[in-house]
């Protein structure tokens, strides 16, 4: 059985999307925001203290797009991740980077500096500086999605548009959401549309209340 | 034919290193650094302005920890990439995703505001706070190298060792190194001395000097 360490919303979310998109069984366990402060005993867990923290067997993980592509290919290559010998998969591959490196880090930047941090600590300038950079970054995306593609790669959903769509759920949080391109939020109000982002979401939401921990709100400041 | 387009010690190092580790046959085009302000021509070749940029027939990559496992797979299964197979296969991906989002990414918020920006736009707090979160999530590798493990997966070099060691590399830049462990740094000590690491640092220097394009100082302020 696989265990899915998760807080609402956060990178975690990833995964949990993932595993309802394969239908595989899970147990989720839920943890206030941010864990290495408000779940101390989850240190002897994840030394890190991050989320998410995925547990298979021997197999542990801690890098959300890198979970969605192993969760895809351990039990043989399924159709969420493309194949080596598929035209696509460099892009694949690239996509599934993308949506954490260099789509999920600078808006990490914006929330710390612009909601997390005490006031005194805040800075305005660095959160200003990596909006910038991720709504730059963004035009790859708008322009993988031309000539009415529908998803980013393969011409199916596959592990790439769970990593970048995080990303743009994450945009949402963030209020950089109000500078997508209409290609940009017509390809996130399908990834928000599908079933299983949907069952994720009520996932996650069921567990917080059996459980008692509260809902992150990254929206807080 | 492959062809890379490289800035010398940027994250496009690992591709080149990967590259020499497959023997495979490449181009190298220089471009000083930051190349979206210094090599404004790029920008139609890369649209982001970034590096790499990997071109290999109709496939062009732009986030350097997925090249590497790309070009490790491509034609097959290599040896410097795990099989889903191997007991490791998530550890593997694991490293190689850690070695860019949690490892690399901190450390450019250090060289932006520590060294790049000009004086009044230096960020001393942001600088201290990334370089303390890059020291903490060290120690995963610390713990990866334990009980006299050489590499940190399915007991071989691998796209993973390359991932994380160009972090390494980049610690020597930002001065972050400094806050190395014994174990991390005879780690280092180790992938620096393998030949193909030694072969891609004499590559970028005689490409650039061929092509009259100035060695990145990312050392310099």
């Amino acid at each position: 059985m696989i265990t899915l360490h998760h807080a609402t919303d956060t990178r975690s979310f990833r995964v949990l999307w993932a595993l309802e998109e394969l239908g595989l069984p899970y147990e989720l366990r839920m943890l206030p925001f941010p864990p290495r402060a408000l779940a101390r005993a989850y240190l002897d867990e994840n030394p890190l203290g991050t989320v998410p923290l995925l547990v298979d067997g021997h197999v542990r993980m801690t890098e959300s797009a890198a979970i969605c592509h192993y969760l895809a290919t351990r039990d043989g290559q399924s159709p969420l991740a493309l194949d080596p010998v598929e035209a696509d998969y460099g892009a694949y591959l690239n996509w599934l980077h993308f949506g954490e490196a260099t789509l999920t880090f600078p808006q990490a930047i914006v929330l710390r500096y612009g909601r997390f941090e005490p006031s005194e600590r805040r800075l305005p300038q660095a959160v200003a500086d990596y909006g910038r950079w991720f709504t730059a970054r963004l035009r790859a995306v708008e322009s993988a999605l031309g000539d009415g593609r529908e998803t980013l790669c393969g011409d199916r959903f596959t592990m790439a548009d769970v990593s970048v769509g995080y990303a743009l759920l994450l945009a949402d949080i963030t209020g950089l959401a109000a500078g997508f391109t209409p290609g940009v939020a017509a390809y996130w109000e399908r990834l928000a549309g599908r079933p299983a982002y949907r069952a994720a979401r009520e996932a996650q939401d069921r567990a917080g209340r059996e459980q008692g921990v509260a809902a992150t709100d990254l929206r807080a400041g």
